[in-house]
């Protein structure tokens, strides 16, 4: 457990303390929840009352609560950033052990930093490059020719394909799987013939993806992830996506091939956008929506009904199935009416 | 092949037998597909018309059907559940080895009981904790700290990050993460700050887990799975969800952050809940529904359009979009009616 | 990097070349970005404006479009499939190593072909077979008595249970997970009874299944994948589904337990089907589309609702809650407007 004075976080993290500078904290709290060796933080102005019983070592506020802060204070223009970064300080990861464990197979034309960490039961294939200070958990397998930048982390179990880039500071989860075929077949006949995925998957820095997300390599030229994209849980990218920088996709998100997302967007968990689509920098796509044609403003969409009971539902979906009759119905009434 | 009379199987399920108890079987089958060395069910009484065509060495049934039953009864209260009872004695999984797999890679600090059994391949982490009589399949690996109970079982490939909890005869199947980093960033200008995920996951007795299932870590406190949840396969679920006793999750559900779901709850397939609500218990969430806000009552609730032909439905959503223009046309038509 | 001369592509790809046929090329590339050692190919005439600026050494195009074709002409009746033919020819992937890897852990009573590829770390149990040429990748757990045939071709760390049965030609990705569990319960009361899974799966010849798919066993019959089918990423089949042949499964799409696909049907991406029901061959479901029920009919099928702007798709929902009472307003003003 890592332990900070007080001071020592004011410093690290650039904020004004008011309070006892040599006070020890090993740890973050919510707001109601933190104990007197933890840290609190206050960025929803909704959770103000739970303020005056707070029992933290501190709370990261800005300085308009500063005042209402019955313990000591560490005021942040941004109090969620800092509490972001405060996580950063306490957080603690075993490694699996330095260097290059006995158990992991690296292929002799392999190119392993003296700095990585290369966990038990890791395959690093022929020609792949592992750069300064990045760990590969146990069991990860590491294509042909794959290229991992400098400071990545690859949790266990993850896959990476042959020929799959991934620049600096690049963090994947287990069970992802990066650069395995697009999905590509020519109909002939009845079968379907294997388009074999010439492309590969390159990924820019400060990525992060998450546990079980699956992209896809390109059909001929790459799939792309441009820097700062964050990638939750059980994704799939598919083949020859690109998807601009700082983008957020949320967990069990489907985009189909070739999608271009641009930047800044946000895609809802459990949301999807079907093939070859472009959509517009700053879009935020609602939770379990599917974008189904090109989005070229800015703004956020939907689709999909709201929850109901689902005996009032099903009266409703009946009626979904004669909206057009419906709609007609109403005009023709309203054509009436206009000649009475 | 596991073989039993049926004298030795009335004895296990604490059943009836109307019939030859001296007769063997070797495994189950369906009412109208089961072989003569086989046991059959009927549960559900739509089935009833296969009954008297049935080959069966035995059938589960109720009472009241016993009279119409053409081969060796099992009389039972709960016919699915006696059935239930009997695929276990039938099951046959061949472990890996016995013992520790002197591929396995145990890290000296870790604690593995005498009776537990380790896979080829896998890793286990500083400070973990093997509970007695557990087994872990190849290739799994196993987190720093990670505490499995007794009687537990991890199919190949299933990744428990550092400090996970588990207690006892908790299932886990392939490819399932638990412990992941939830998806927390604090956005500062364009770029996201990762916020680390500082809490863990707690699953209690007797708690199944699908492949490729993702349940991730809380961000301060824990993400908990209470004792009796059934989880499908490729279910996401979020940093500091709470899951309440005994219930059941579908698979490709997608519960985001701080979701707390009730007891005994069901969420159909494919389902999903956004962030931060609360599900009362009793609760049954449709097929490919989102629930979009807390659900305060036990009952049905569902989202969602039925399926359409396509060409049907095309019309159909082109009047969703003009609905609220139509419900407003109505009340003005419905007005100049009352005027008249 | 492969190379061949046009002339070797044309005897290969069965096609008539119309140019210089000592030319070599190593690569496939689009038509508007092929350099002038790759072969473009035009499929899709709305691409035909690109044709006379393409700097490909060749194309592959239809009879139709030679002439205006600016360097070679691979002439074809299916340019597409063609195309795809041609990928198969440039593409790479090196193996692990050939013969079995040294720390591969084969069990003693598992028999594996000579001209099989057996990768790092991969582990094969008790009784298992692996057939001629099947490729097995690192990290791959292979369960007891599962049966491979040949030319298979595992990537790197995909699980089979134990008796899971592939056919000749069966490509699986990275993550898949065949075999695990169906999700079978018997509720007692508040508790639920699991279901041991006594049945398996069994997949027909040339079937590929893509990365994060699991496919669980049946309960007491096995779940079956007919031959020819094409299975994308994140996909999840429930025990006992049977899946006709030569049917297309797009990404993270969700079948229930007990479901019957007919054949040449296609699945979109992220769509579903609740439990126990039957498509009809030749059906076609949209994205993100739920089959609720039987479809006995060929044709194409859909639900949901088209995308919107969040603002004017809350309106929408709304009025969709209120649909039943729309509907029966209408016809209450059409009935007083008949007697008027």
């Amino acid at each position: 457990m890592k332990s900070y004075t007080l001071g020592e976080i004011a410093t690290h993290l650039e904020l004004e303390l008011v309070g006892d500078a040599s006070c020890v904290v090993n740890g973050l709290g919510t707001l109601s929840n933190a104990q007197p060796n933890q840290i609190g933080f206050l960025s929803n102005p909704s959770y103000i009352d739970q303020l005056a019983a707070c029992q933290a070592a501190a709370v990261i506020l800005s300085a308009n609560f500063a005042d209402n802060c019955p313990v000591a204070a560490l005021i942040s223009d941004s109090p969620y950033v800092s509490f972001a970064k405060a996580s950063a300080l306490f957080y603690e990861h075993a490694l699996s052990s330095a260097g290059i464990h006995p158990s992991a197979i690296i292929d002799d034309s392999a190119s392993v930093s003296d700095s990585a960490i290369i966990g038990a039961n890791v395959y690093v294939g022929a020609g792949a490059i592992v750069g300064d200070r990045t760990v590969i958990e146990p069991g990860c397998s590491i294509g042909a020719n794959a290229k991992l930048g400098q400071d990545c982390h690859l949790h266990s179990n993850v896959t990476l394909y042959h020929e799959v880039q991934l620049a600096d500071r690049v963090i994947i989860h287990s069970g992802a799987v990066i650069g395995a075929d697009g999905f590509g077949f020519a109909i002939d006949g009845a079968t379907s013939i294997k388009i074999y995925q010439l492309g590969s998957v390159r990924i820019d820095d400060d990525v992060e993806i998450g546990a079980g997300t699956t992209i896809d390599r390109g059909a001929i030229e790459d799939t792309i992830i441009e820097r700062g994209v964050k990638i939750d849980n059980q994704v799939q990218i598919a083949h020859n996506c690109h998807i601009g920088e700082n983008s957020i996709i949320c967990g069990c998100t489907a985009l189909a091939g070739s999608v271009t997302l641009g930047k800044n967007c946000i895609m809802g968990g459990a949301s999807g956008a079907v093939g070859h689509i472009t959509i517009a920098d700053g879009v935020q796509v609602s939770a379990m929506s599917l974008v189904s044609k090109s989005i070229l403003e800015s703004g956020r969409y939907s689709s999909g009904t709201g929850q109901m009971r689902t005996s009032e539902w099903k009266r409703s979906i009946v009626r979904f199935q004669q909206l057009d009759s419906i709609a007609r119905r109403l005009k023709e009434i309203e054509r009436q009416s206009d000649k009475e």
